[in-house]
């Protein structure tokens, strides 16, 4: 069956996530509707879309467009005929999740996509009262904020739809999104547990007193982190090998394991006084940071760098 | 004591790493005197300088001072009283090290700081010949290609004396590098420690098939690179908590516990099979890849992302 393309996205949820998705679906020429309970809540999304327009990659449409294109409802219910798509941003909690899923599954036409920005609730969990078609439900879980970073993790539960896999990962990637797929529900799925276990080697380092909070970050900006900006690890590690992956992992192993053997030995233990600790020195660097320069260098930083990416002839 | 400036560097060892130290050091206005046994190496070292003398960022000298202010030794013994540091880059075996480093202590003046380039063998274990002044020993360890990343990990030894870490930290400092303090010594240091976290699990969900390869390497080039690039772990948690690195911890810490019991139950085993379907997996998509045109795209980006970032006004 040919599946309609994506004109009008319904937006349920305008915290930081669903604001965001919403400023890059109007920036995509999208029709969006959008709905949040809080008091204020269409006031907020209007200066969020103001505020962000000039940072948004490739824009297609004029900025009159970008902030036209939406409308904001107090019920979702009697506009869900209209929709291609549901992204939904709701409070983390797996009973309303639930509740929010089995309403929007009843009352919106049976092949439109429900994506869920989730990063902590598997889906497979908040399907369960889904009667009409639970198989167009899945996750689509944006690395803050989506309207510049392009990373989107696309997990389908057990019962989703190839079909709707196929589709999420087209619309994101036609909106200029690096959307990857997880194969299998995993807790953290993919981005989390790389980010847990560089974090984890990092508390260790710092509560015992290897390496300053300050040196420990610089070591990443200075080093590591340039890398992978442009190449993730598995690409790193097969130019380091002079191309060829086996020859790093047959000649790196031995190092390898050695290393590991000691970092688990020293594992860090998040339940334990050592957590005090860390937080002492990395509060003592951090009270001397001005935060708000480093963050709106980071931004301005960002989106230099992802421009220079998507213009490089490569598209690493 | 006062120490005099380091005017005159000796470089032992000129193959990629030494190399790139030479046309840093070069760049950086600084004298070389340089040696390595290896057939032709006088002629692949000038051809380096010239290839990469463009890429080199922040040069301080002429293109013709850069290629001329250099020597190429066959002996390095009768210029040692000449050098105010040496930078050592022979080959990472213990026996070889250590006679080495016996050598040049004994016949380099008494405070002229010797850094070791190695990244797997610890000073403590090479000085152990060193009859003058082990106390000047230390080791810098650069990030590849040292003329451009500027990451160095300063690791002293057990003996080695204050006063030669600040001098080797100022030194590297000067020349534009970011160097940071390894406190005590440590298998695989700081860099290697992290990048074998995350490699260790990104090999897991490779080989269990949750992700492709290809996908693993987007999740860190299109999400988490992006931010390390440009903040390290610590500070991209702060700002993750509002700027309160303490309000992160305590607020994921239950949900990064869960992710890291369930990474530790399938951790990657280096000496199982799970590596040849991780090598097969890894194969199929690298195959298909030009990783020539992916090293040059990779290198003109980096060359920009440092720019970029020595040009804003934080200095991330």
């Amino acid at each position: 069956m040919a599946r309609p393309s994506i004109k009008t996205v319904g937006v349920i949820g305008t915290g930081v996530i669903g604001s965001s998705w919403t400023a890059l679906f109007l920036a995509k020429g999208l029709k969006v509707i959008v709905t949040d309970p809080a008091p204020g809540a269409e006031g907020k999304l209007r200066d969020y879309l103001i505020k962000h327009w000039s940072s948004i990659p490739d824009v297609k449409v004029t900025q009159s467009d970008y902030l036209n294109n939406f409308k904001f409802v107090e019920k979702i219910d009697p506009h869900l005929g209209e929709l291609d798509l549901i992204q939904e941003n709701g409070p983390e909690r797996l009973d309303f999740k639930r509740r929010l899923l089995a309403h929007l599954d009843a009352n919106t036409p049976e092949n439109v996509i429900i994506a869920s920005s989730s990063s902590g609730i598997p889906s497979s969990e908040f399907v369960t009262e889904c009667k009409r078609n639970a198989a167009r439900i899945l996750i689509g879980h944006p690395f803050n904020p989506p309207h510049l970073v392009p990373l989107v993790e696309v997990v389908p539960h057990p019962g989703t739809g190839h079909v709707y896999v196929t589709a999420a990962l087209q619309f994101y990637g036609s909106l200029g999104k690096d959307p990857v797929l997880v194969n299998k529900e995993t807790p953290g799925f993919i981005a989390n547990r790389l980010q847990a276990a560089i974090c984890a080697e990092a508390y260790s380092l710092i509560a015992r007193g290897i390496v300053s909070a300050e040196d420990l970050d610089k070591t990443v900006t200075s080093g590591l982190g340039l890398r992978w900006a442009l190449n993730g690890p598995i690409m790193t590690n097969t130019l380091g090998g002079g191309g060829d992956f086996n020859h790093f992992i047959d000649h790196l192993g031995p190092a390898f394991k050695t290393w590991l053997v000691d970092m688990h030995q020293h594992k860090f233990d998040i339940d334990s006084q050592d957590v005090d600790v860390l937080k002492e020195r990395v509060n003592e660097w951090v009270s001397h940071v001005d935060l708000k320069e480093v963050e709106e260098s980071r931004n301005e930083l960002l989106i230099g760098l992802i421009k220079s990416k998507s213009e490089s002839s490569q598209g690493l």
